[in-house]
């Protein structure tokens, strides 16, 4: 079970294969095992700060903290020293350094001689270095035969699109068909419906329910009549709206900070900021259940990156203290509530080691703006800090908001810089009218009824309350809407969720590698919709299924 | 004038500073001037596939045909080979290998004892190995004074902002305030009102009147009536609507594909796909004119990239045949219509390429889909070719199709793949429904009336042959509804933007780094909505104010 394997870095390769540029460590030659062994000893240690004489090389990679993302850039790093391309698997595949070690050593050697045939296969071309006439290919050019295999060249032959078809039908082979993208026919809400029939829903982001309600859709139904359905150009030159500017002004002031961008997809508004904000020679620390979009924006930004334990701010300060001046900007980000764990972050610690060291500090409020403080201004009002203490507050407008987008909220300075600068802003068209609409609805629907806020909190502690007399494994979640239900196994899970759903009730899975291997589980985002009886069947429900397992 | 300089990598500083990491070329010392200038000969040679003694220290960058792709790909290298930070417009300030040398063995050396204290004052701290404890930090450590510039922690303070606050003072110095981010108040069509006051517009993407058409309006209504304004999860899990599915459909059948995805942004569509699909071992070579979007997915993908220079496949085959075999997947990526220039790219020629070389051929059709070809299904109707022969098929939803997203079409085995791995999909909400209802509505309009297209494509031609009437600088654009008027210098371009302005006409500037420096111009995109009389009085006008500058 490792669907969705790819979706982080999206380079798989089961095999390894010696490429036509590899490096080989400088040497032209493959490492022995003890080269290899060294090398990932010498590693480990320092991406764990620790001395190599304390890494074992029995231990597993898991038992010393390393997470998946550790384990992705520890394959890019063993890919440049090996010269060549690595399962981004394999630390799971071969999960202590000896092990690994062994591996590599059997097959890079093995190889060796199995690729020769490709290495050879590079004929240098005479080029011709004449500038070239535009009107006509040299078709003179004596045609060569290229020795390209099609998984080159063909999507279809793509090794990785070719597992992932093998996993799909491993999830169908359990009888119940293929549980992605089933079509929900109406508003999602605390039911929806599939197939003609309703089921109970805890799979929507809808926490406030501003999806579906009435002012905010008349609100993004009058924006179509004044101002159509796009914005038509970047806002830059002639896109601006004066709606988007009330958005803009909205969501500083619901937050507190002194001025907001709005982006038109909230994973891209992180992807595009830290990817722009953020260099070479800057250092991103991010904690390691961070989601994608932080992922895709460090990757963009060539910055140097650390994942740091989940939540731990100590071990944050440990790493800044040894690194901070080495570099020139430094990024802390965290979120406001894990989207996987439903657990909040430690804000004022954060806070301090920001303080202290001289760092930016990101906030991602995808899933704490609307649902937790007291009347839903995320985790800035939770812990009563002040907002000019965090640089970056990020959230979506697809779940507390109604919408799709995403914002940067901050100090003047930043977010002028962004408008005039971010890629993904400048050279993209201005958020639709209707999006934009809802979101400014949803908002003011909220600062008008912040009983919606005490209403779904009630209704999260009710959920966990419930679960946790049941017996039921809640992980590390907390004053949240999002509730998991650790099951352990990913058959399992994927089980417990068809039978729910037969049983009228929708909540998805989650597998490895969205979460670690044997911490398969439900995951459950409660709404101010539902109802009391309704999490009560649920928990009932979900009770008994996992007693039958 | 360089306003907006920032926008294509965001990393400007506009000193050198050697940093504590730097690699210093592996010596520990700052090459002298003829090792720099042995350095750049060896590189640019490489760049441009000549032998190093065809290149001449004293002949410009620009004449190479380096353009300012390369140039900041190339500031990349240097800054490793230097192990220190570069502006991004040293290749414009000293525009030859020998000036270049010599100011960075100047400026190297003088500042290496300059940052000596920057680089003595990172002291090794005595680490903390063992685990921490999550409940608190080690105030017990003795603090140290942290030597970081505030340019390294404040927004306000970072140099290219600053530089970004003088360009905007120097555009508002000519008098007419900032032309950016002026609100347009209703549906921007063949006209726009701003501040109350009705201008003929130019600045638009409804290219074909989509946008405020009473059909395409009604349709995104009503999907907020049946599905709210927000998908409310990821389509992968349970964010999906009919809707999305019909959608998908209606694009593939529109163009020809088997299959078709939507991202929520167009913009985000291109940095996702590249950034998944192609990788280290991978080798990307895109038009020297592309679009901001294909270059950060370039930078986000890791492959080795190449700009060829515009639209010249025959130079475009010396690096296939010279490089195709040193990669493993090998993309070329164009435009249909480019965006600030208006020509076509000649599609033929490119599949012929793709096909020899077995590559894979994208095709981002932002400003062609809807426009050209008879019945707007863009430069593959174009030029008769047959779909399956571009493995991607890239569009944008916020011009033709009012609304805003963004689509990649080709074989089942593409989409499917990015459906289930591509990061901005999966870990991103669903198109919104509105957005999604437009875009289908603009689809089904634009083929029930093909006479918008014909409109269009009568109206640009006037506009372009008025022009060219006139003596006016068109540039390249032919076909196609985006006309340059090329007026050379940057002060004088916007001088005429805002003078057409006050005669009732609004029409965007594009300066430097947009367009090269002598290349400043105004970009007109027609509409099938615009009058001949407008036009008529449009180019009159403007021929008028040329002629006054």
């Amino acid at each position: 079970m490792t669907l969705l394997n790819e979706t982080w870095n999206g380079k798989n390769n089961t095999n390894i294969s010696l490429t036509s540029n590899s490096r080989l460590n400088g040497l032209g030659s493959v490492p022995n095992v003890e080269a290899i062994e060294g090398w990932l000893i010498d590693k480990i240690a320092e991406m764990l700060a620790l001395e190599p004489n304390q890494i074992d090389v029995q231990q597993e990679f898991s038992e010393y903290g390393l997470d998946s993302v550790e384990a992705i850039n520890l394959s890019g790093e063993l890919e440049n020293y090996l010269g060549c391309r690595l399962s981004p698997t394999l630390l799971w595949d071969y999960p202590n350094i000896e092990t690994l070690a062994q591996y590599l050593a059997d097959t890079t050697t093995g190889n060796k001689s199995n690729s020769a045939n490709f290495n050879n296969s590079i004929e240098e071309v005479q080029a011709d270095n004449g500038r070239s006439s535009f009107d006509s290919l040299p078709q003179t050019e004596p045609e060569k035969q290229l020795n390209i295999p099609p998984e080159y060249y063909r999507f279809e032959s793509f090794p990785e699109y070719q597992k992932l078809q093998l996993q799909i039908q491993q999830v169908e082979a359990l009888g119940n068909g293929n549980p992605f993208f089933i079509p929900q026919e109406q508003v999602v809400n605390d039911t929806t419906i599939i197939n003609g029939r309703e089921l109970i829903n805890f799979a929507t982001y809808n926490y406030i329910g501003m999806c579906g309600d009435r002012v905010v859709s008349q609100a993004a139904q009058d924006a179509i009549e004044r101002y159509g359905t796009s914005a038509c150009a970047s806002r830059l030159i002639a896109g601006e709206k004066p709606i988007h500017r009330q958005l803009e002004q909205a969501i500083a002031d619901f937050i507190g900070s002194e001025s907001s961008i709005v982006f038109v997809g909230g994973h891209a508004t992180n992807v595009t900021t830290i990817g722009h904000l953020f260099g070479n020679n800057d250092l991103i620390l991010y904690d390691s259940l961070s989601h994608n979009s932080i992922l895709q924006g460090c990757f963009l930004s060539g910055a140097s990156l650390v994942a740091f334990p989940h939540n731990d701010f100590a071990a944050l300060e440990e790493i800044l203290r040894d690194r901070r001046e080495r570099y020139q900007r430094v990024l802390i980000a965290i979120e406001g509530v894990y989207s996987t764990d439903g657990d909040i972050a430690n804000l004022p610690k954060f806070i301090e080691l920001k303080k202290r060291y001289k760092t930016f500090l990101m906030v991602d409020e995808a899933h704490s703006i609307g649902t937790i403080g007291k009347t839903g201004r995320g985790i800035g009002e939770y812990f009563n800090v002040n907002p000019h203490d965090v640089d970056l507050w990020m959230g979506t407008l697809s779940k507390s908001f109604a919408s799709c987008g995403g914002y940067i909220a901050g100090s003047h300075a930043l977010v002028e810089y962004l408008k005039y600068t971010a890629p993904g802003f400048v050279f993209s068209v201005g958020m639709s009218p209707p999006n934009a609409a809802a979101t400014l609805a949803a908002i003011n629907v909220l600062k008008a009824e912040p009983e919606r806020v005490a209403i779904l909190q009630a209704r999260a502690k009710l959920f966990l309350d419930l679960a946790k007399e049941r017996g039921l494994n809640t992980g590390m979640s907390e004053n949240s809407p999002v509730i998991p239900i650790i099951v352990g196994d990913s058959l399992k899970s994927i089980q417990l969720s068809q039978n729910l759903f037969k049983r009228g009730i929708n909540v998805p899975f989650m597998i490895y590698p969205s979460v670690p291997q044997n911490e398969a589980r439900l995951r459950f985002f409660v709404t101010c919709n539902h109802t009391i009886a309704q999490i009560q069947l649920t928990v009932d429900t979900l009770a008994e299924e996992i007693a039958k397992l």
